[in-house]
């Protein structure tokens, strides 16, 4: 994810803040991927959750519960369930994928096999909604199950609208609500649930988690054009080579002259690409200043989320949160 | 299924019985696996829904909630709900065990892709959680949530113990329990449950389920052994041919001489099969008697679950649910 380059990192204030509750989460989480009778479940999914990811999502949940004063034990629940449902989409990814490589790791599909990647998300996916049933609120189930189906509904919309020049920016922007957006909201959403926050707080969490999703998604996207590889673990280009329509080039496809669509035409969808076609696209990317308007959509919903939550209470973690909205778009300034 | 060639069929007289809620059911699956954003979810969903399955699951919910007099609409939610789950293992199912027909159709994994299957199992099973959460039951979400993890812990153990001649009866039993017996009793139970029906009548009514899915799957084993494929959609041989360890190979195993011994390490372990080894394989099985005590442990279970309910009150679903246990050994009799 790239959030290591930068001297203020606002996702450590954060887990620093609330480390003893992530010391918690991380506890229920080992003791939930447990399985009596088959061992081959805690093997694939430690190879996973071990892998020192930023646990961002839990930690958004923790925050916004913190923030809302809470007290209780269930906001620990609740951030394990969000990172078990994120580990589950994360394993079925894989698979639709053929990734070979996440957090710089072979993937479990590469490691075991598509079989073991497929059972197992289901696995976590069942022990999500066991722990959330344990906090005994059916409107956080009602949240956290509507947010499942979104992302299934994201991924599913992704697979049509990949490699179709016909793909504008709202079928994007529908994909990644779902794919990115849809467990960010909800992250936030059930923390001011679970403490019984007054609707208007839990609208602005909302509202905050899902411009906080979109900015990183776009980010995200943005990175594959124009990161540096050992920041992100990924390839400047990997979606062109798959042959994703992010937005950078929809912006292009969108702006480009007879020749250029030709040339999206040949290397995204019939995905006939030459050496040398990288750069072209990059050029093509410039030409039409599609990197930085990608950027700016970035910002724009980095402030969106900035201003859903000015008017949360003060406290210490809301300035984390918006400096962690900032942090997001700091990684392609 | 097979559950077409006999007289007597229990299963179209609970279908008869209960014919006003499972058009609802019915009515309910087609309006929740629709999705506003991505037409290929009904598209993958409908192929398999509607290819006419027997909807044993969702009417044993019915038929529990209808023996304990329950007069309310969340039956209907619960019986959708055991469907969607089923559906979606299936869908997985097929991609783990690279099938290409199901339901004498091609499967949605050949007619679309794995990715498809992946992604709109995920979909159903959020839809089915969401669907639940309606019911405002939280011990009906905690048996269902329990009962998916359940079948993936089955499925998983399934994929270390398949092809493995130390695999024993007791592995075995785990399995089926996970993969197909945990789906049955969690229908019957819940649908006692929604009924308010007293513990012992919810309890009668778990035990049912489970026993009944028990027989169900040891008598599927033995229909790949001694079925025509015209009445199972399956062709003899196919667990043998795919290397599947099920009862009655474990028990030849168990009884196998050192010869014996090897052809089943070349067949099963090492998978090197020539013309012939199906043939000698049923030779095998005859020999130790192992198809035939096979059907004694699938009678032994159907009549587990008749007794299970002797002890629920007089009504005419009872007897139609004994002669549904009766029927499920019916078919290897």
């Amino acid at each position: 994810m790239g959030l290591d380059q930068v001297a203020t990192k606002p996702h450590e204030e954060l887990a620093s803040h609330l480390a003893g509750q992530m010391d918690r989460v991380n506890t229920l989480i080992r003791t939930r991927m447990a399985s009596r009778h088959a061992p081959r479940i805690p093997e694939v999914t430690a190879h996973l959750v071990e892998a020192g990811g930023k646990r961002l999502r839990p930690m958004l949940t923790l925050a916004a519960a913190d923030l809302c004063g809470y007290d209780g034990e269930f906001d620990v629940h609740l951030a394990a369930t969000v990172e078990f449902i994120h580990t589950a989409t994360l394993l079925h990814d894989d698979v639709v994928d053929e990734s070979a490589q996440r957090r710089g790791r072979p993937t479990a599909n590469l490691l075991w096999d598509n079989k073991s990647s497929v059972l197992v998300g289901d696995y976590l996916f069942s022990r999500a909604f066991q722990l959330m049933v344990e906090t005994g609120s059916l409107r956080v189930l009602d949240i956290l199950a509507s947010a499942s189906a979104t992302i299934a509904e994201g991924e599913v919309l992704q697979l049509s609208a990949a490699r179709d020049l016909a793909t504008n920016e709202d079928i994007y922007m529908q994909v990644i609500r779902g794919k990115t957006a849809a467990l960010f909201s909800a992250a936030t959403e059930v923390g001011g649930v679970i403490s019984g926050a007054p609707e208007t707080q839990v609208k602005a969490l909302y509202d905050f988690g899902e411009a906080l999703g979109i900015s990183f998604q776009i980010v995200d996207d943005l990175l594959d054009y124009q990161g540096e590889s050992h920041s992100t673990g990924k390839n400047i280009g990997d979606d062109f080579r798959e042959r994703k329509l992010t937005l950078p080039v929809i912006k292009a496809v969108a702006a480009a002259s007879e020749d250029e669509r030709a040339f999206w035409k040949r290397t995204i969808e019939k995905g006939d690409q030459q050496e040398g076609d990288l750069d072209q696209a990059l050029q093509l990317l410039n030409r039409h200043g599609a990197l930085s308007q990608t950027r700016d959509d970035a910002r724009y919903w980095a402030n969106v989320a900035k201003t859903a939550i000015q008017s949360l209470p003060d406290h210490p973690v809301r300035q984390m949160l918006i400096d962690l909205a900032d942090y997001v778009v700091a990684r392609v300034n």
